[in-house]
């Protein structure tokens, strides 16, 4: 699966602290420490839409979004997934995982627009990360 | 694909102008003329998750969104798509497919949780309904 011109835009890149990449996607730990939330980026130049990647990389893309769920749901337990593909805002195409808790602030509405994103404080976002990067399978 | 024990959760029912079935989902048109909305439930008893669906029904779910993505896209010809699936407030599994236009009046928020859902008029909603029918392959 070559790369070909991929750049991650800079506003993906500024809320994106990234674990790893798998044969499609680039995935993040989206930096807001409100939720445990994961963000995929095939890494496919000038693609707004999921429609726009070619079949092969369409059911890729559907398999890591299955894997990044089965990882969140095992590290973070939360009562819900939420699962979002949005670019209203930021037009490269990123898929957001969320896991939601009835407890967190914008329960039960949707996190995206709600709110101040909190980035995680230095302290805490390495342990999160690691254990995150072993469940998807980027360490031993 | 067997379906046992399926029964459409009454809230998404009175949200959801049934258009056909898919091997795997009931396709509905979001009853709300604000936005162009495709809604996909997989026939499946007892989900609220995409991973509690099994391996061979997660592919054929993809294969569907995909496939509601690209009529959707060609009907409606959005600004964007937007893919959601929340399951929050109703947890019956289910897949919401949005056309979203930059004048709408969410842009560029999501449409979950926002405004109040416009029921569309009688006399509009045939002729879009069969439009959408034709784009999903329900009718000839």
């Amino acid at each position: 699966m070559p790369e070909t011109g991929f750049v991650l835009d800079g506003a993906l890149e500024a809320v994106g602290l990234p674990l790893g990449d798998w044969p499609l996607c680039r995935v993040f730990l989206f930096d807001d420490a409100r939720y445990p939330w994961l963000m995929l980026v095939p890494r496919r130049a000038d693609r707004r839409e999921i429609i726009e990647l070619s079949s092969e990389d369409q059911a890729q893309l559907f398999s890591e979004i299955s894997r990044a769920m089965t990882a969140l749901q095992g590290v973070a337990k939360p009562d819900k997934l939420n699962l979002g593909a949005l670019g209203n805002v930021t037009p490269q195409l990123h898929i957001h995982i969320v896991g939601r808790y009835v407890s967190d602030e914008a329960w039960p509405g949707p996190v995206w627009g709600q709110g101040t994103r909190k980035p995680y404080p230095p302290h805490m976002v390495g342990i999160l990360m690691d254990k995150l990067a072993r469940a998807l399978g980027f360490e031993a």
